[in-house]
C-alpha cells in the first residue's frame, strides 16, 4: 500500500463541527466564536468564567537540536493529546500558528504530520482566523504614527536616526529589508532609512503571546520603545498614544483558536513569535485557557531544548505563573545518527555506533530539562527506516542516564502508537513530583543571566561582549529593566552559535553581537550570530505551484 | 429627547443569528460560512446553485456631487433596502467594505446611520472576514515574486526602472509613497525606486470586485502588467506564474459577506475599490448573486453620479452584463443650499433662492443618468433642519426636469421613513421600463471614450491631452486594449477638475496628465488632476483616542 501525504490524509479525515469539539471541553457553542464550520475562536467571557478553576497538569515537548532529518515536534505534541485522550483522559493540544509568508517560499507551516495532525491545514497555512494581519496591522498603526508624528512637527523630539520600530509584513521580501523611506518631498515627511521584518518577528507578536488578558496587552504595548531622542532617552508606544488603537486591532486576536486533531480531539492554535529574537512559544491565554479547561495541555516550544524549553521555563513559565508537570524530548533514529557523524544521504543503512555517539546531544537536553526540577522522559519518534538495534541503542542511552525512552509510532498509527508514552506521562504528571524553578532569579544582573544559560545549557565556557555591549546592559539596569529575562537569538542547530557543531560539544564561547530591549514584550534580547528578521524568497518559490485544483482544492501548499 | 449617536443605535439594536438572515434568503446555513455570530460568507457551492435562475431588479444609488455638508448616499441605501422589505418585497442591500487604515485617520467607514445601518459596524470598520487583509497578502506576494525574480537572474528581462507593480498596505502612512528598496548590499537585491498605496486602491481589488467567479479571477490576476522590459514589452503575473498562488490567497475573499441591517434585513457586504484610481463599487459576486437570491436588489456607486453612477454603467454593468431598473439619486436640501453658494456655516438658516440655485448641479445629474436608457427618481434625504419651502424647492424643481422627488426620513425613522420612496422604486422597477446602454461602444478609440465621458457626462468643452498620452493610447490600441472601458480619476466634489467648482458649471476642459493600464481589472485609468493613493494621517489621528472602554466596548471608531 502506497503511503499516503499528509494533505491526502488530512483530506480524508472526518472533520466534526467545532461547536461538537468545543463541547469536549464542556464549552457552550455561544462560547465559540465561529470562523467557518471548523475553526473557532473561545470568547472572552468564558476566558473569565473559567477563570476560578483548577489548573490541569501542563506537558511541555520539546526537542533535541533540530537537523535536516526532522525530529517530528509538533506531530508528537498532537499525537500525545490524541493518545491521552485515547486512555480516556481529557486532554488539550495547544500549538503556534503558522506563518503565512514563509509558505510560498519553501514549504507549509507545522501542523504536524502522517496520522497526528490538526486540521483544517490548508486554513491554518493561509489567513486562518487573521491573528496574524491583527498583528501587522497593529505593528504598522504605531510605524504610521511615529512619522506621522515626527510630520506633523515633533513635539516628541525623536530622533529620526534613532527610531527602532520597524514596520512588518507577513511575506518573504528581501527588498523591504532595508530602505529609505518618506522620499519625495515635503509633503511625505523626513527621509530616513528604515525596513520591514515578517510579522511573526513583531514585538506585538511576542506581546500578544505574553499578554494574560486585554488590560495587561494595553500595558505592554504602551511599554514598548519606538524610537530614542538625541539624548538617548526612550520614547514609548503611550506616548504617541497608539496603544488603546493597537489594542482595539488586536482584541480578537487575543481569543485562542480552537481546532481540532484528525481524531477530533480539541486543539488550540494560538500565536506564533519567533524563536530566535522571541520565545517561540504558543499565547499564554491559549495555554492557561486550556489548563482551565482540561485535565492535561501538551504543549510545545520553538527549535531543540537549548533555546525553546529553556525560553519556554525562564520566559514564559516565570512570566504566566504556569509550569509544566512532565517535559517530553522527542528524539529520532535519524537524527541521533547525523549528530553522531553520518551524512542526510547515508541515513538510510543501519548504524548503531553513530546513533550510540549522537546520543550525547540527547543526553544534554535531558539533563537541562531535569535541571529546572521537571521529570523527563523521552519519546522516540519512529521512522519505517529504524531498525530495532538502532532504537534498542537510544532506549539503552537513555535508560544509562536515569531516565526512560519509549518507541512511539503515531505518525504511522495515530493515538494507537502512542498508547505507551501517553500512559507514563500521565502517570509521571499525576505524581507531581515537579520542583519547578527558572535557573535564574529576576534579581540577576543581566549579563550573569546571558552567562548562566550559556554556562549551564549550552556548556560554553562563557559569554563573551565587548564594553559598549556591557554599558548598554548596565543603562538598561540603570533605567529598571534589570529584572527582566534574556531571551537568547541563536542557531537551533547547535549548542553552539556554529550551526555545523552537533552533538555535545565543549570548548567555546557565546559572543553576543547585539543586545536589544523588547520592553513591551518584556525581555532583553541576546544576538549571538547572524539572525534573518526577514527571510527571502528561493529561486523557484513554492508560490510558483500553489494553485486550485479542479476541484477547488489547494495544490502546491504542503 | 436627546438625539442618539450612530453608534449608540447600532449598540441598542437586536441582531438576529446570520443564520436567521439567511434564511430570509432562503440560504441553508450549511451555506453560510460564520465568521462569528453576525457575519459569514457564501458559500461557493451556493453560488453556483443558483445560477440559473431568473435575476431580480437591479436598483441603484447614486447621489449628486459630494459636500461637507453629506449626503447620506449608503444611508439611503440602506434605509431603501429596509423600506422594501417593509412594503413586503424581497430586497437584499449591497455595499462595499470599508478601508481598515483610514478608520485611524479622520473617521470611521460608512455603514450608513442613523437608523438606517448595517451592523456589525465595528467589525466592518476593523478586520470583517479579512477581505481587505487577503487583498494585500496577494498584492504583495507578486510584489516579493518580482523582485525575488529579479534577484535570482532575472530572465524575464524586467527593467528594475519600469516596475509598475507598487506594494500596499491597508494603512494611512505617507512616509511610505515612495521609498528605494532593495538596499543593504548583495544578499538585499538591486535598489531600486518603489513605494506603497493603500489596499483599496490595488488592481487586485478593482480585480476582485469584477471577476465573475474563481477561473474569472485567476485569469485576470494572469493578465496584471507587472513591469516592463528595456524594450517597453509589458511583463505579465502570468510570466512570474503568481497567478495561482494570488488565487488561493484570495479564494475566500471572492465569496460575498452577509450581515444585516438594523431592522434584520440581509446586506451583503463585500469589495472597495477606489471610486477614482477604479470603479468604485461592490463586487460583481456580491450584486450577481444577490440578483438571483431577491427579487430586489439595492446598491450603491462611489461618489457623485458624474463618477460613481458613470463607471457603474460603464464598467460594472457592461463587464457583468447587468442593467439597473431604477436609479435613486439622493440629494439633500443642505447640499443644494452649498451647491448654490452657501457657505457650511450658515447651512441653519433657510434660503430657498440658494436651494433653487444650487438644484442646477442634480439637474445635470438626473439628465446624465437618463442617458444610460434608465429610469430616474430623487431621493431628499431629509434633515432636522430642512423647512418646508426647502423641500418644496427641490421637489418643484426636479418635476421641472420630468422626475419626481420624494422626502424620505429613513435617518430617523428606519423603513417607516421611505415607504413611499419602496413604493415608487418598486413600481418603476416592477414596468421593466430600463432600455440600459453604455454611453460609448466598445469598439471606440481610447481618447474618444474620454471625450464621450467629459463631454456627455461632465458637459466640459473636451479632454486634453499631450501627444505622450495619446501615444501611449494608440500603443495599447495596437496591443490589443483599445476595446477596455476607461476609468476617470477625478475630484468628486465637482464636474471640473476644480474641487471648488461646484453647481454646473460650463465653460471648462478636462486635462489628462496620465494614463495607466489595468490590464487584469479591465479598464484604462485617465488621470485628471492630483490623485492620491496613499493617504497621510491628520495632526491628531483618531487612532489617539481610539480604545476599550471598561466594558470592553470600541470607544473613537465613529
Amino acid at each position: 500500500m502506497a503511503v499516503k501525504s499528509d494533505i491526502e490524509i488530512a483530506r480524508a479525515a472526518t472533520k466534526r463541527p467545532i461547536q461538537d469539539i468545543g463541547a469536549k471541553l464542556g464549552i457552550h457553542s455561544d462560547d465559540l466564536v465561529p470562523y467557518g464550520h471548523d475553526k473557532a475562536k473561545v470568547s472572552q467571557r468564558l476566558i473569565d468564567a473559567v477563570q476560578d478553576r483548577p489548573d490541569g497538569k501542563l506537558i511541555l515537548v520539546t526537542a533535541i537540536n533540530p537537523t535536516p532529518a526532522g525530529e517530528g515536534k509538533t506531530t508528537t505534541t498532537v499525537g500525545l493529546g490524541d493518545g491521552l485522550n485515547a486512555i480516556g483522559k481529557k486532554a488539550v493540544v495547544c500549538i503556534r500558528e503558522a506563518s503565512l509568508g514563509p509558505c510560498f517560499g519553501m514549504k507549509g507551516g507545522a501542523a504536524g504530520g502522517g496520522y497526528a495532525q490538526v486540521i483544517p491545514m490548508e486554513d491554518m497555512n493561509l489567513h486562518f482566523t487573521g491573528d496574524f494581519h491583527a498583528i501587522t496591522s497593529a505593528h504598522n498603526l504605531l510605524a504610521a504614527m511615529i512619522d506621522n508624528h515626527v510630520y506633523w512637527g515633533n513635539t516628541l523630539d525623536i530622533d529620526i536616526r534613532r527610531v527602532v520600530w520597524r514596520r512588518v509584513m507577513d511575506m518573504n521580501d528581501r527588498a523591504l529589508r532595508q530602505i529609505t523611506a518618506s522620499l519625495g518631498g515635503v509633503a511625505n515627511g523626513f527621509p530616513r532609512e528604515a525596513g520591514f521584518d515578517i510579522t511573526v518577528a513583531s514585538e506585538v507578536m511576542a506581546i500578544l503571546c505574553l499578554a494574560r488578558n486585554l488590560a495587561d496587552l494595553q500595558k505592554r504595548l504602551g511599554d514598548i520603545i519606538v524610537a530614542y531622542r538625541r539624548d538617548k532617552t526612550p520614547v514609548y508606544c503611550r506616548d504617541l498614544k497608539a496603544d488603546g488603537a493597537m489594542t482595539v486591532l488586536l482584541k480578537d486576536a487575543l481569543q485562542p483558536n480552537l481546532v481540532q486533531t484528525l481524531e477530533n480531539n480539541p486543539a488550540f492554535v494560538h500565536g506564533g513569535p519567533f524563536a530566535n529574537i522571541a520565545h517561540g512559544c504558543n499565547s499564554v491565554t491559549a495555554t492557561t485557557t486550556a489548563l482551565k479547561l482540561a485535565d492535561y495541555v501538551v504543549t510545545e516550544a520553538g527549535f531543540g531544548a537549548d533555546l525553546g524549553a529553556e525560553k519556554f521555563m525562564n520566559i514564559k513559565c516565570r512570566k504566566a505563573g504556569i509550569a509544566p508537570a512532565c517535559v517530553v524530548v522527542v528524539a529520532t533514529v535519524r537524527a541521533m545518527k547525523m549528530n553522531g557523524g553520518v551524512a542526510k544521504a547515508d541515513l538510510g543503512f543501519e548504524n548503531v555506533a553513530a546513533v550510540q555517539a549522537g546520543c550525547a546531544n540527547l543526553g544534554r537536553h535531558i539533563e537541562n530539562v531535569k535541571s529546572f526540577g521537571v521529570p523527563v522522559i523521552v519519546a522516540i519518534n519512529h521512522f519505517v527506516s529504524d531498525t530495532e538495534a538502532e532504537v534498542d541503542a537510544v532506549k539503552a542511552y537513555v535508560a544509562s542516564q536515569g531516565s526512560e525512552a519509549l518507541l512511539c509510532k503515531h505518525w504511522a498509527q495515530g493515538s494507537a502508537g502512542i498508547i505507551d508514552l501517553a500512559t507514563r506521562v500521565a502517570e509521571i504528571a499525576d505524581l507531581d513530583a515537579a520542583n519547578f524553578a527558572p535557573i535564574y532569579p529576576d534579581a540577576m544582573p543581566l549579563f550573569d543571566k546571558m552567562q548562566t544559560i550559556a554556562q549551564k545549557i549550552y556548556r560554553a565556557d562563557g559569554v563573551i561582549a565587548d564594553d559598549k555591549i556591557r554599558d548598554q546592559l548596565a543603562q538598561w539596569e540603570n533605567q529598571g529593566y534589570g529584572h527582566l529575562p534574556v531571551c537568547m537569538a541563536k542557531t537551533q542547530y547547535s549548542f553552539t552559535t556554529d550551526p555545523e557543531r552537533r552533538g555535545a560539544p565543549t570548548g567555546f564561547t557565546i559572543p553576543v553581537r547585539e543586545v536589544r530591549l523588547s520592553a513591551g514584550a518584556g525581555f532583553i534580547v541576546a544576538i549571538c550570530g547572524e539572525i534573518m528578521t526577514m527571510p527571502g524568497l528561493p529561486r523557484v518559490p513554492s508560490a510558483e505551484t500553489i494553485m486550485l485544483n479542479e476541484d477547488g482544492q489547494i495544490e502546491g501548499l504542503f
